[in-house]
């Protein structure tokens, strides 16, 4: 747990939640500012900033595909979107990481705008990226 | 190997692709209209539909985590969104799970409006969630 961070004050009980699901080292819970109806956040109970910092989590992946399930399935969805930011220049709010899942329905509309260009020098790109790697 | 699936065909190599990442069970590649210098694509090579039919694909975290590192770190970006979308309603374009990965670099807006009101009845939309899981 860390001292002043909300999502270690929820996971520890401190801070009230309305907990869609729980195992071992997971947690989800519903938005408390949701984009629409069954909006939920899933958060690892271990601590770290972002996904930087997430390599050995992959017990994060199955309550992902469960709660992406859930929350399209409960309210008669027509999809949902994933979305987890990483800095406050992504809009990233919380600095503990947390994945939204947000159902969107009939009627919605989808408030994501894509300024797409074509790509460009990307092999020097992809290059660069694989030495990454 | 699904015909007709852009994404298969680019696992197969039958398209060509700028590719950052391979392993086993995942490919990672450039996308072909990136958001920003980077966007990457992050690829089961099984075909999935999206993320409802991928509840046994846990092989997608660690390269998740990695090409998230990698994009951030390549061109100093500011930041980096991670997002998947699932059913054309929520801006699904390719049939096939995918992750883009996209940095966001200084001076850059971030094209994403979140329309959040206060959660209300959310007992009620937690167990019907929890009911699901």
């Amino acid at each position: 747990m860390t001292d002043d961070c909300i999502f270690c004050k929820i996971v520890d009980g401190e801070v009230p939640s309305h907990k869609v699901y729980e195992d071992e080292n997971v947690i989800a819970f519903l938005d408390t500012n949701p984009v629409s109806k069954g909006h939920t956040l899933i958060v690892p109970k271990e601590h770290v900033d972002d996904i930087h910092g997430a390599e050995e989590m992959e017990y994060m992946w199955r309550p992902l595909v469960k709660v992406s399930n859930a929350v399209e399935e409960a309210f008669g969805a027509e999809g949902v979107n994933v979305a987890q930011n990483n800095g406050s220049k992504a809009g990233q709010e919380v600095f503990h990481l947390h994945f939204h899942v947000t159902p969107i329905y009939e009627g919605d509309e989808l408030d994501i705008t894509y300024n797409r260009s074509d790509l460009e020098n990307g092999e020097d790109i992809a290059e660069e990226l694989s030495n990454q790697l």
